[in-house]
């Protein structure tokens, strides 16, 4: 009988290369899954199935991870404000993370001896799904074709096409990875340290050139309505939100970063719905939370955001962050008010029982009854008493 | 022989008041002092100066600090790309203090008995008036009329008019505060948490359509040439990629803040050059330094900005954190491109001798010679391993 | 009918003052409250009651606080090992804010008009106290006799011997404080920076001379048994260890802390339970947190200490992070083993299920089969890339 | 001819081994080189060398670290009050990383071909050697038998006895490793979670029966006398403490850890006259230096710690946060009066001319000058406004 091996498979070029080698080159039983985080139409899954089992895999499977990829994740970048270096919402590494999870998961279930997986060795995937792979099915081989054979695109087609593979070879001109949390864009323009994509790379195209307002509700943090519309699920109204704003180009950048394996890489990507639900997340967080609320999810949140990119999500540490997360949540409950135009928006205020500025109890800029002049004027001096004495302390040493 | 005072005096309706009130109802010899940060004209001096010796102070200082400004201050907030809460770059925080400590000096010289603010009861000026004068100036009385007082708008009016005083007494729609790190904008909009500032509160109009690319140059962190055109001091450089970019309505955001005294304050403001300095900067040091670099100096600017804009610019912790800035800054050397359009902009790439994406020591998304895909999967072992060790203890626990 | 003032009362000097004071010459009907936090025997409870009625309070209550005071606050100082500057076990500090949350309670509850203490004008409590009642009781008038009077010991007697008030006004040489989580004691020596408390000053005098194990067991966090004995609350595990640590004259030291309002102060304590406990606790969390569980709640409850030292125990930042700290204690179960001595202990040693140091997966300077020495040779490589990276960029731009 | 390799030499089994190894089996011209970091007499250096030179090395150099050692490593770790976990100055991790920079240097100087350590594969060696080679000396091939080879001792003294070599074969006890900055000991009672070295393990032992006072004098932070007595290089200062600390057997724990490669590793270790040092250190500081200066240094001290055990000295960040640190020090000079017991010490106070607990500027417990009780009135409603407000608003929202 033949070993198992489970293999995450896209259908692309790398993971059709792997199908072909573990089952003819290698003898394995290969099990091909793939892991729809909210990028592959019913359509297109359907098409890597069929190419699935053309190539000659036992059993095709494909996990709908979705919901469980926004509850697990993707609801704690949002409490988190998370921006890679203030920058990049994660699309790509939170994406990975939930694939390599149900992956072990698959490989588990099926009793794998192996596992595959076609990343190549110079980027931080292979990193993200070794790491889970080591930790949630230990002792299950893990095989990586690509990386450890250095193929190049050009001695995979040679391979497939004497095997008589039919797909398309032709290599797009920019490399894209769609999911519910953006879309990663990467080309020529990526490839230096300087340059923009051009227009024409970039997977939604600008079809709006009006201005609209539009008004998202949370709940405890979690997006709840959009429009006063309502859905069974946040991941629904992500992706309304992403149907109203993605037409205008927002949350386009480049984004340079620290790649696990220590090199600096460049990656385009457009997130319209995610860059507008971080920025009016943490717009009513800012009118709702206390000054060291806010602090220290910033804090944070970025070692989250940073151990999440570098594939740790399974340190029990995080559970620990998601913890702090959630509860600092519990106020987080309002209205959002953005402006949506042409390649960027502005958030123009909230309304939340919450909200901390209330004409009620101090007015910024206005006198007001909750204290005087006179306790200010206290307060400065105490506020100010240490580096005071400092002062004295060193000017009376000189 | 009458007492000295020292008074903070910008020419408004509340400093206007202090003079006549200290000099005539109390008797002070008033000696008014304008410290410039940048954002007065020489003309608008000249007329404050007339206008201070019309009302009777005995001298009129104007302080040009926006050198010594920046050198202190605003050279600081570039290296920590210092955002107050992600969004605010502390425009009118830093210029207080400077302020404040230039009429500290200025009392000292004068061996003032007295020194005097126009503040009210009700904002964060009072609180770093107040401070650094008991620091730096322990044992002078500190004079605060409108504060203390609790005066209305009309009742300065009626008191002035009264005294004879011409100078237009009309409220301005918005008030604004200009300075060499941007400009603030206060009115109707910003006192409840929801509205934008209309297209015509904001000082600078856009007067710009088309767009444009400018090259930013950098020397250990700070802004030395614009389009390649050195300046004297980086002030002028500043205030030249003002005189490009503020034209294109850049840098306009609305801030909701915690002030020093506990309640939430919520300010317009337009800095057009600063943010496209901080973002250009910020990806600058993206390439060219560590993670741990970036990590750290977004945790201690975080601290940093936080502090200074509580007014605890003179507590030693501070010159502490500067020294770690500064030393950050040594690789800080480069080129930034940055895209200018209407309402927004875009940094497009750098160019930097010490960019650390460079083709010759690993590429991203490519196979090198650096490293084999072996050395990846070990590492990618022990990295994991903690984390394998727990999985395995707990469920041997279970 | 006259107005109600509650006043927080230990029958001392300056709570005594307040009582006449309050009710004679101000003619509040007072109602006195003691908070025991687990400091007073029954019969010192007794007697203050006494004292309390024969001063002329009307109603007097002793509020039995212990429990609420380890499940509210002591339990998250051992979860975060709290230790102030590394130092202190805050035994003052969390006191003060559970005595305070119950006048606050007790005030609201009899609808008081004002609530009283006996601070002084130079330490930290008047902030505590101040504090909490501003925020728990908005409104209620705060009265502070002897810091607004800023009385004298001396005058405070003559008043009370005026008043045919009977007590002990001998001055004693040392002040002392007691609780659960240990005991202050200020004197002499702890007015300026140099000096050590004499043998005699210390509250617990030493009465043991040999050396003892004691085994104590933690069940997520918590102390549940001491040498396998089980206790109903764990503030009576504490009590227990208190008896038999206590008499070895363990956990002595004098503390240099800044107080809230700007200066310095120094403080001896007495703190065998609680320094044994939070070195155990801590070691066992050492055999069973990961690395960056241990890190994270180090910078936790840094901060946690210091925000609660500071009287700020109400800031809702708090209640998230003891959602961290309750979450990370999971695992936090098992024995630990302790060596007293006179005046030192020393850990020997912790069994828990959850012990990641275990010889089934990888032995710390033993060969193993978790990983080879390639996969250390491949991790060395990658850890350092970055680091090796901006050597040679630094070399070759040189 | 020959290819070179430098071997790290310490004359131990394994080092002994790989003497031989690399000339008579691989052909190699050896060059040993051993570094002393306070660990090594001259006599044992001497032995050492003829050891060396009768294995058959080309040449055998010798380099004393001590100076280079402290001013590079130590110095800081002293500024920053490093404690791993609170417990472990780190002895051997910072010693390892001052002997892998020198042996890189020797490499390169003597344009080796190769380099070799022994290190074995289940510890923290092997990643600081392998990883500062990789950054200082890129390209130069890294030779480990031991680890290579996973070679047990019974297989190296049967190799050595083979080749004819003579030494003690005899394993010690107790694996010890000495240094400036304290020894480490490790055996039978650290190979598992429980049980303390016995009184024999330890190599320094307890020979003084009194009590004695210690004075340190620090200047910027730097130990340069006790008792008086200056020193050319604190080196000699630390070492003339440790004479006098080390016969009370002070500083003696045992420490629980995360090794780099992520499993749980326990040594005992002694360090007179660093723990002494460490905090006699902070005592000074927590009386000159404000309370974010004490903050921010430990958070800072905490991550160099982690970050020089494990081995990354060399990223840049270690530079920045030594400016933070070496400006930290200005103020911290003054006397620090230590008293040294059996097993025990305790700080008893300092002096200092930089001393904010002055009772000039305000004194603990007692009222002054430089504030009233209504200047800490005012601070108390306006520190706790926020949480107030807070209170309110969830209250009315319930």
């Amino acid at each position: 009988m033949s070993k198992k091996v489970v293999l995450g498979f896209s259908g692309g070029l790398d993971t059709t290369y792997c199908v072909k080698y573990l089952s003819e080159d290698k003898g394995y039983e290969v099990h091909s899954v793939i892991v729809n985080t909210g990028g592959f139409t019913e359509d297109e899954l359907k098409q890597i199935e069929q190419h699935a089992y053309k190539l000659g895999v036992k059993t095709h499977t494909a996990v709908n991870a979705v919901k469980g990829y926004y509850d697990n994740i993707i609801k704690y970048l949002v409490f988190g404000n998370v921006l890679k270096n203030n920058t990049y919402p994660l699309s790509v590494s939170a994406e990975r993370l939930s694939q390599a999870l149900h992956i072990a998961e698959h490989a588990k279930k099926l009793n794998a001896d192996a596992v595959a997986h076609g990343s190549t060795g110079a980027g931080n995937d292979q990193v993200r799904f070794d790491m889970i792979f080591h930790i949630m099915i230990p002792g299950v081989e893990i095989i990586t074709p690509i990386r450890d054979m250095r193929l190049s695109r050009e001695e995979e087609i040679t391979y497939l096409k004497a095997k008589g593979v039919e797909m398309n070879f032709e290599k797009a001109a920019y490399s894209i990875n769609k999911g519910l949390w953006g879309t990663s864009v990467g080309g020529r323009e990526t490839l230096t340290s300087k340059g923009m994509l051009p227009e024409s790379a970039w997977p939604t195209q600008v079809t709006k050139s009006g201005e609209e307002e539009v008004k998202l509700h949370f709940e405890k943090g979690q997006l709840t309505k959009v429009n006063d519309k309502s859905f069974d699920h946040p991941t629904e109204a992500i992706q309304y939100l992403q149907s109203i704003a993605g037409g205008y180009g927002i949350g386009r950048d480049i984004h340079v970063g620290d790649t696990i394996i220590g090199i600096k890489g460049r990656v385009g990507f457009e997130a319209a719905a995610p860059m507008v639900i971080l920025k009016a997340h943490h717009a009513l967080e800012k009118n709702v939370l206390t000054k060291w609320q806010l602090n220290w999810k910033d804090q944070l949140a970025q070692f989250y955001g940073n151990w999440l990119h570098e594939g740790q999500i399974l340190d029990p540490v995080m559970r620990d962050i998601e913890s702090f997360f959630e509860h600092s949540q519990q106020n987080v409950t309002g209205d959002v008010y953005v402006h949506l135009a042409p390649y960027r928006f502005q958030v123009i205020g909230i309304e939340s029982p919450y909200d901390l500025m209330s004409s009620k109890f101090g007015k910024y800029g206005e006198m007001n009854n909750g204290w005087s002049g006179e306790d200010v004027r206290g307060f400065s001096k105490i506020f100010g008493n240490q580096t005071a004495i400092w002062q004295q302390v060193n000017e009376s040493s000189k």
